[in-house]
């Protein structure tokens, strides 16, 4: 069941980015394509952006960033351990109203490791 | 089934509005009638003014307020190519954290469309 | 039916907050513990300091921390007038944005209400 | 020395506001209007509603708003523990980003209790 | 004296520019590239968009955001009355928490005005 | 004389911490001493903390934060291209808002390398 977390996440994330893209405006689009270079290996590694986007988008309590960096974190192989530490920093910086924001990744996460369980 | 969005939305907030100023509270009372008279012709046009509280609810990442606008520049006659290029301001100066609320949007205003066509 | 949006998010906080704390991150652990001890009598009363945590949510547009604060009021005996009288002061320093907030605010209150009618 | 913070900045909002108002635009007025009546003696006591006043704008983190609300708090003798009781709930709910706002705020306090002394 | 403000604004704005793009870092590039296609004719005209940057930039109380779009109106003949209609909208849809940013708004508007008598 | 940017800040902060903590709040003092604690060598190292704080900081656009953040990864070691890789990333999810910000963490970097030349 909580797999469906996952698969209905990304089922609508790949078909409304279609929709915005075919739109061919010209800002959206190199928006997202920045996207896409921002998270690549540089003078800090893969890791590390990742781990940084994750702990942006949990202060700015964005749910729907953190379960796409959450997702990118799994993939590269980063641990629960450093995921929760990461996310431990946010909370201390963002304060208790990241609580809920905290409660739904850890849900993501637990569906992440069971869909590949 | 898409237009179901435009309705619940609505719906509830019709409902939740009218329970609210049911109450007599004199300071959310000016609020919402404050919020009627902001929104006409002045030294700027209806139309300037609804694509201003569209772009400030993008950035502030209200879906609800996003969607209210929404549905008033489509009142309005404004375009989907207005109202993107306005949303693409607003994704340039909120960052990639507005990318979920500009999915959300996307499909209410196709929502919208659907319901007229 | 509505005393369904009561128990179903304290269920689902309930079951996260424990997952999160079974985790035995400190940083985690700790503030859990600070937000069990912030909310008790001390200069201000704990009533004050319940108003001051729902206020401080509904300007930062938290609705779980708003439901968690709403409930804790009820629970004190804070009436309705109080904590809407408290919900005003924060529709005006937060603006408009924070009107689907509100309208929240009033549904899970009415709920309460309800459950222990 | 340290007064000068109180009345530079009391100096600078009154004449800021002078001009704003006379300009005559309607919406800025009327939110003029309504923040004097917000403050006043309702279902909850003109104490409560400064604190609740306080508390906002730090978790919101603006410091002329904190400064106005704080001088507030002073005139209607609101201990410095009862401030520093609500402001703390802010601090754990806001996070250590409020952590600079916290300094400027005691700032403030010690300039107003020094301008009086 | 207050054309102070504005001189003083663009030096730094320029010299810190200079400094950011020389550094080659390819995402701050492209940004910036971006910011200054974002603003041009397209399918809404320049004015609209910004007076949109403006709007956004208040709500999300940048003050230099704000300097800088106030200049961009001023430079398009973007009459006082419509910026401060523009704003106004913000002002509601922000919260009494924008006014400090609404008074060096007319601080800077002003500074501008006196620049160019 | 770039270097008092950073002196006039640790001075003050310092000055003001120790006021805050000389008044024996029990929230604030614990919050202060889980800021120590956060920062230390975990599933994550020091240095991902302290760019994972920076980022955090940037995207919530505290000055204080940031400042604070560059002056502990200066101390750590860690190169201007990887603080600037970490800040275009922070740049990105936060939008344009972030610039006058990231113009300002340029600032005090050059202050902290020009400090220890």
């Amino acid at each position: 069941m909580s797999n469906n977390i996952v698969e209905e996440f990304n089922a609508y994330r790949s078909k409304m980015n279609e929709k915005m893209l075919a739109d061919n405006n010209k800002i959206i689009k190199r928006i997202f394509n920045l996207d896409t270079n921002a998270f690549t290996e540089g003078a800090l590694s893969k890791k590390t952006k990742e781990l940084l986007g994750l702990g942006n988008s949990l202060v700015l309590r964005c749910d729907d960033c953190v379960r796409y960096h959450l997702e990118e974190c799994y993939k590269l192989g980063i641990s629960k351990e450093e995921v929760v530490d990461g996310m431990s920093v946010s909370l201390l910086i963002g304060g208790t109203i990241v609580i809920p924001h905290l409660r739904r990744a850890y849900e993501y996460w637990e569906a992440l490791e069971q869909n590949n369980a």
